[in-house]
């Protein structure tokens, strides 16, 4: 008997110590039923605390059974090692390769054959019996080193991983066959004899020199020893504490890709295409997830498990670096461009990880007027064809719900107007089988009602009438069907006209899909168990007694549930920045913290200037999600900092007036003291130090960057530097990215919630709310809403609520329109003014110029 | 210097003889500018015909640039080889491990030295020099069998290389040490000597044999000798030689997964659960696609690329069956179960390489009454969440490619009722940096205009109105908006009453997303190309003129094009079968064909009853994509059979009447006679024979099952056997897959497509036109849209227009309520009667029993 259970009794001690939780697990399989030295395995393992499942097959089974059995053990993540208990005959190329090579706890397969005889021990398995004479040389010989080991018959697999071994643990590895002339030389000269199959054969003791080892040797565990279980079972522990070290948080082994940035800078579809994106797979490996957490969509996109987050739940969050802007140009400021520049700085220059969580974009702008939202020049996400159009689906499963939702408010409507309580309850409660139950979404929505049964036939006519009727107020139904296009003539529109519809029309309309509280609640919910709550609780209109109806009580949160059960990626979600809150999903901003680690970045988007956007971002994002971040970047441009200035108008379409083309030190310095002044406060009301990113232009002076830099700073920002990924990628944001690593070492003020939003982030003097407004602002006090944080729907072109008053405005008084509430996404948006919830197409939108060219399949015209 | 350059140029020929298009390319990186070696090896591999491509990297490049080149060069389908000319400390496990082994003609990655280890050589390479020394020992020494070889000094891996090809000779290999005490008794017993790494190291010439090879080898190819890269290149030629037949069309090794039903049978969702599907690469590798023809979508989904097309061109395609059924109850008689069942049977119990071709199923009816479209029972398509929810996104394309369609519709009519000529000409043809051009659509519009213009500067006022103008009438656009949701509100609306759309309002409608022409043109299209070319033809409706106006006009083909561009997967297209053909696509079967191969199977199925599906099958989709099934399995139910014989009226949701429990045989009968024979004979108008599929219900008996089969016969099908797959999986369907596949030997008549549906298939006496149809008939036949195919949007449950005519009714007059057009997919569709194309939702829609396990993450109530 070699060695003893100990060793191994004392790697899995160690392997449990480190996670009580682990159980290691070894399958056997095995063709026919009874073999005793199996069962002294299992016993002894058994007695080690190894767990042990056995699958046995026919005696003769076929190569695809084998092969079945493997797959289905590759994906057990409880299985830690296979061993394969066949006959010979069995083990053919296909099943021997089909085993993961790091569950192949025999070291049989090709790959880990390959690993030991070039050396790489760090991976596989080395084959057990090839284990336990080595430990019998160990124990019969030590120090091994210089020894010389004679190795007789046998020129299979074995005797090669044999031999690799004894060379490698100093010795020196002699061959010979039983036939050789010389094997009785050899045989006197070594320092030990390994006979390998050798069956009836022996060399004579006589040849064998005093004190040398005889060791005998069969290539199968079957006829070999205890000990080779022994090392079966070590093999198991090492793969469980493998599987245990790549379940934690690694550090990432990023590989960038090599930028060479042209001059002039190619268009946006250019330069995306001169990239081979790398593949998703490949991606994930480099930043540390596991294969299991990713679900590919195509070759560079996929989906992340949220289970990713119980794996890396000790491991600390990374720096959060919000973006956000000055109050922009109708043209924008290219905050998205610096966000991936930074980014890309920070990864390839600063060698820091770090991830950009941005949002999804909507197809409706990108086919009317913006062409598409993965920022531009050398700071863009790529492919961007994939990124503009469909990405994973989730837009489209967003409108699909929400219009489920929509079309079950009618229909129930309908149903109510032309059906007794009688005919709606033996509908809703059907007898299945005879019998009739309440679901229990029915039983919760009759506690609410305060009827506490739960026996269908014990209720009284009055209350099945008080269950069955919604009793839905049609004019106050504020659910509303969406689209992903823009498409202005559904705005407002009148439905249920075809005579099916029996007279029940109503005015309604179609909202942008990304406006949907869908959307809004994908991207704040941080479980699938709160996304579902959040989703029973939509109000979606009102019943004519005034109260408030829900998703739970049309019964049809669930199915939206299902239907946009959402892996969140790290472009994830896309609410609508004009009535929701427009960032991207917390839970992908999670999920990336946990991924970059301690001394890593994510780096996210808010919309809009920082007014609203930053505001928002700090009210709703992390109210929902507890995160705060430790830097904002608030990116600025010299073009928009003269229109606060007092520069004229500039509109898109338009050429720009020459005061944005020429210096003009006098207009920039009037922006900075007025608008970039007042967005670095707000940001420092949040108590987070901001970097003031200047988002540098062609036509910027030197004058007029340093210029902006110097007042930044006097304004209060930490750091303020000019930018220019656009035209050099992450090498032209190493500055910022510098700025941001340091203002992140920076201690973090506590935050305070408590301000008033008009007076203190747009400088108002005092609100007026129109009568519509505090009448709803009554309703949701009385209903219990009182308390859901604000989303201010306000024009981003001006801190005001007037888009014309650049600038930091002061001495006015906010008029808010109208109140809405999205309840389940949990916040009240007022609304400043008009805000379009479905854009329009212009005469010639950019869908125009987008084609498919179908020999090379590649889309054309995305800008 | 070994061997010659000979059996390169031999094996070169060799292979460029057997495809004259393969150019093999071997691709070499190296550190650093100049080598002399390189040069010489290069020259030779131009005398052979191999193609070089030479990656200079820096002298201190990083292991992660190395990788870079590597990744680009596994996925370069021209490089047959890579060889690493790079200093050893860059041969890291990381570099090494990187090349795909299909590409290392150096056969030193891990994997290709464990199979050379364990002698599979069938897929590997072997090391060079390895190589070159066997070469040499045999033109020293042959015949080898039984000589011995004495390897002396180095332990690395090219020493355990020659060992085994040594070994695998016949040879025995015998090991030595230079400072073994034994080495020279071992070399003047050697047949030859191999001094491997020798350095400054010989052995006497006196120790040696006369007669006895003596072999210096070194373990690099620059200090090896031509020979080496001789073998580096027939390696080269040989990866070429295995990725040519890789190309080629290769027997399916179809591994099924294990079927054991249960009875009772279980829920649908739990005989889905209870599979594990096959990964979709594996089931890709299986069927013979290669890994750059699929883009997965999860892991159980994927699509396969159009590319598949060309590389199987010379392949014979395989037998094309439809499935089809009689008339069907309300309930339906389980036409997909028989589908999958059949195909079941074919691959796992005949072992025909076979496939099933299906319609993507609509969300509006899963979350309404219908629960699903997978099949059921042991014969479904698994997972079944997956397929019913979403699958890979197509109907969300083609819902926002619809909708783009719409919204530009009247984005137009609005841009042309508020916009002067000139105002809309400088919108459509801007200015771009002071030039206005044309686009190529637009070109194309003033080419139909009858205007032969190409700059914009000299068309007169008049051209330009006429550009400019699509002058759409309001009350003719017949193009609708589409949801994929069950939403009867929006069967007729009234849009655009927003103030912002200026009182534009007029009324249009919502369809089921499956009824868009885009589906049937996404169903019907043989390629990208004609694809794009029905998209541009899509009719939108009539200008005030009396002219159609297209989807090329409105210039959105082109992205709507990209939106949808489908890759097919083999769940492809579900064009609505009320008012389009309901079929799958064209392409699906089309791939699948050549997939099965000549003596394999593609199984596809028309909707409704053969009267409607089958007719349109026929005269639509076999007319677009010019195939020819070569079986039609009908299926049948004993209960359908009995209602057509005059049993009483079925309906969903009511108890079955006693007639359809009990046993009845001449209700049965008279079902035979009537809708079996009719439905039987219009499959032969078409010329195809026919296998009636019994699908047996618990109740039948056998009685009534004998009666139907021999009915069957005597009305003309080739055969009829009962099927029950839907209890036993495929062995239940195995009667019917021997009957199709003795079916598919007989000849094919020659097919028919002149005859008048309504009296031949259908039985009428005459067609009777309302006024509508007769002027559309009118108006489409003036725009030459006459010879289009008629697809015919009548009810499936009756022969006749009245859905409560059983049997095979005749006598009646066939009113034609309406006729419209799609123009793009390529086919007119009267009306018969009234056909919702909106279906609407149940009081107690399905959607109430669909749930979300936030835990575990599965979807439940699906069924």
């Amino acid at each position: 008997m070699i060695g003893g259970t100990s060793s191994a009794k004392e790697a899995m001690a160690a392997l449990q110590k480190r996670n009580p939780a682990l159980q290691p697990m070894l399958a056997i399989i095995q063709a026919g039923e009874d073999d005793s030295l199996l069962e002294i395995n299992k016993k002894m393992a058994g007695r080690i605390g190894l767990n042990i499942t056995q699958i046995c097959l026919a005696k003769e089974c076929s190569e695809d059974e084998i092969v079945e059995e493997l797959l289905k053990l590759n994906e057990d993540p409880r299985v830690h090692g296979v061993y394969l208990h066949l006959p010979p005959a069995s083990l053919t190329s296909r099943v021997l390769n089909t085993l993961k090579p790091e569950k192949d706890v025999n070291g049989i397969s090709d790959l880990n054959m390959g690993r030991l005889v070039r050396g790489d021990l760090s991976k596989g398995f080395v084959p057990p019996v090839a284990s336990a004479v080595l430990d019998l040389l160990e124990n019969h010989d030590a120090p091994l080193g210089g020894k010389s080991v004679l190795l007789v018959g046998e020129d299979g697999p074995l005797g090669v991983a044999l031999q690799c071994l004894i060379e490698r643990s100093g010795m020196v590895a002699l061959k010979s066959q039983w036939r050789s002339k010389s094997l009785q030389t050899q045989v006197m000269q070594a320092d030990a004899v390994v006979l390998l199959g050798a069956g009836n054969m022996d060399v004579p003791p006589t040849w064998v020199r005093p004190g040398a080892a005889v060791i005998r040797c069969e290539p199968t565990l079957e006829t070999g020893t205890v000990g080779c279980i022994v090392i079966v079972i070590i093999n198991v522990v090492r793969s469980g504490r493998r599987w245990l070290q790549e379940q934690q948080y690694r550090p990432w082994q990023l590989r960038s890709l090599k930028l060479q940035p042209l001059t002039p800078v190619p268009s946006d579809i250019e330069i995306s295409r001169a990239q081979t994106p790398k593949p998703v797979d490949q991606l994930a490996e480099e930043i540390g997830l596991l294969p299991e957490e990713l679900e590919a969509y195509g070759r560079s996109k996929a989906k992340v498990r949220l289970s990713l987050l119980d794996r890396l739940h000790a491991q600390p969050d990374g720096k959060y670096v919000l973006v956000a802007g000055i109050t922009p140009t109708p043209l924008g400021e290219g905050k998205s461009t610096v966000t991936i520049g930074l980014v890309q700085a920070l990864s390839a220059h600063l060698k820091l990880n770090s991830f950009a969580c941005l949002r999804q974009p909507s197809q409706g702008p990108t086919f009317g007027v913006k062409g598409g939202a993965a920022g531009g020049g050398y700071a863009q996400v790529i492919p961007m064809e994939e990124f503009n159009l469909h990405l994973t689906g989730d837009i489209h499963a967003i409108t699909a719900a929400n219009n489920l939702v929509a079309a079950a408010i009618d229909a129930r409507m309908l149903h109510e107007a032309t059906q007794s309580d009688k005919a709606l309850f033996s509908r809703l409660v059907p007898s299945v089988n005879g019998v009739r139950r309440f679901s229990p979404i029915q039983i919760s929505r009759l506690n609410r009602l305060g009827i506490n049964k739960t026996d269908p036939a014990s209720l009284t006519p009055e209350e099945i009438s008080t269950f069955v009727r919604l009793d839905l107020d049609p004019s106050k139904i504020t659910w509303q069907r969406v689209l992903d296009t823009n498409d202005r003539f559904l705005r407002k529109i009148t439905v249920g006209q075809a005579s099916t519809e029996k007279g029940q029309i109503r005015e309604t309309g179609f909202d942008i899909a990304v406006a949907s509280e869908i959307m809004a609640i994908l991207a704040l919910a941080d479980s699938l168990e709160d996304m579902k709550n959040r989703l029973a609780r939509m109000v979606v209109g009102t019943s004519r007694s005034g109260e408030p109806v829900t998703a739970e009580d049309l019964v049809c949160y669930c199915v939206v549930f299902c239907i946009q059960r959402g892996t969140p990626v790290f472009v994830h979600a896309g609410p609508f920045a004009n009535i929701a809150h427009g960032n991207s999903s917390v839970l992908a901003d999670k999920l990336a913290l946990k991924l970059v680690g301690r001394d890593g970045f994510v780096v996210t988007e808010a919309g809009f200037g920082a007014d609203i956007g930053m505001e928002k971002f700090f009210n709703i994002k992390c109210r929902a999600s507890g995160l705060r971040p430790n830097v904002v970047v608030l990116v600025a441009t010299v073009r928009a900092l003269k229109m606060h200035g007092g520069g004229p108008n500039v509109s898109a379409g338009a050429p720009l007036p020459r005061e944005y083309i020429d210096e003009n030190l006098s207009l920039v310095a009037g922006g900075c003291h007025s608008n970039l002044r007042k967005q670095i406060q707000i940001a420092h009301l949040f108590g987070v130090p901001v970097v003031v990113a200047l988002n540098v232009f062609r036509t910027d002076t030197q004058a007029e960057i340093d210029l902006v830099c110097q007042l930044a700073k006097e304004c209060g920002a930490s750091d303020a530097v000019p930018c220019h990924h656009w035209a050099q990628g992450g090498r032209g944001s190493l500055e910022l990215a510098q700025a941001v690593n340091e203002a992140a070492m920076l201690m973090c003020f506590h935050l305070s919630f408590s301000l008033t939003i008009a007076k203190k982030v747009y400088g108002a003097d005092d609100i007026k709310l129109s009568p519509e407004a505090e009448a709803k602002i009554d309703y949701y006090s009385q209903q219990g809403y009182g308390s859901l944080p604000i989303c201010m729907a306000k024009t981003h072109l001006s801190l005001s609520h007037m888009p014309d008053k650049k600038g930091a405005p002061t001495g006015f008084v906010l008029p808010i329109r109208d109140v809405r509430a999205s309840i389940g996404a949990g916040f009240v948006y007022p609304l400043v003014g008009t805000m379009s919830t479905m854009p329009g197409l212009p005469t010639r939108p950019c869908f125009y110029d987008i084609d498919l060219d179908p020999v090379t399949e590649e889309i054309t015209g995305l800008f």
